[in-house]
């Protein structure tokens, strides 16, 4: 016999359903049109439920983005057995996206939340180590490439390359084929 | 005989005065007790004088501390001929800023400042680059360390570490003694 419906069980269920009516209402309306009311009457729950785990629509937006419920797969690094080949991939990806309207918003709405709570910003940081992160990728090419050996500090290398990606989405510059390259110079060695 | 006062000299004085203001406030009062009205009273200036250069108070927050009123010097990037040295005195000196509660507040406002205004984003950037700045004090080591010669793209360097920076800022996680020579390692090499 199903055990009955619990808190925490029907909770992670709103929880869902918030995350997901944010994803779409912002595919159908974009980011200035979202709102928490809007959200709210989306995923059949009250305002109130919302903000009791989020304080701002830029939050539930930076949980989006990180669960994936956003630009799927989008952040993701490939692995194709070359890491700088693949980081240069990833990098082309991240800053195509920043240069569509979208996109930018989206990741400076990400560096905002995290900015303004405790809890994004520990889950910012954490995203970059899992497997398909840079962190994850930088391990699994270690003995691949001359500068990575099992002595090299992979964790602060993507903290370094993914900090200068922070920096530069900031700054709205473009990232241009010659500062790709310096880019991953000045992270992998040349 | 001087010139009359001219529109833009009596604005660079009114945005002095503002920034002063700003500082000031802080320092006797406090991040949360500090108000665009309080700010435009003690400049003595008008609400909208402001708001005409600056969307926020994080934002006057930050271009006060890009000009050095707030925290002056605390900063720079020493020089004692010692790159290595060096480095890790700033990174203990900034880590030691955001362990105080004023501190990290006023660094994390800067970040949530440039990801809400372009032109903030823009001039933290900036301020990366010149003397003082971890790029400028890159550029004075060239030649001084095996890893630093005329062909280092010592910018992406500076881009790299002070990224790291706010990415642990925004984590809100210590930089303890071996995370620094970690973080040093991958950036400067071993």
């Amino acid at each position: 016999m199903p055990l009955p419906r619990s808190g925490p069980v029907r909770s992670e269920a709103a929880r869902q359903a918030i995350l997901q009516a944010t994803a779409d209402l912002l595919a159908e309306r974009g980011y200035d049109a979202l709102t928490i009311e809007g959200i709210a009457a989306r995923a059949q729950v009250g305002k109130q439920t919302i903000y009791r785990w989020w304080p701002s629509k830029g939050a539930v937006i930076a949980e989006c983005l990180l669960e994936g419920k956003i630009l799927p797969g989008r952040l993701l690094v490939p692995d194709t057995g070359d890491i700088r080949h693949d980081l240069s991939q990833w990098l082309t990806t991240v800053f195509a996206l920043l240069g569509e309207d979208q996109g930018e918003t989206l990741l400076r709405s990400l560096v905002a939340a995290a900015a303004e709570n405790a809890d994004t910003g520990r889950r910012l940081r954490d995203s970059l180590t899992g497997s398909g992160s840079v962190a994850g990728r930088l391990r699994s090419a270690i003995g691949t490439a001359p500068n990575l050996t099992t002595d090299t500090p992979v964790d602060e290398l993507a903290e370094a390359l993914s900090g200068a990606v922070i920096l530069r989405a900031l700054s709205r510059e473009p990232l241009r084929e010659p500062d790709l390259v310096r880019l991953l110079d000045a992270v992998l060695g040349r």
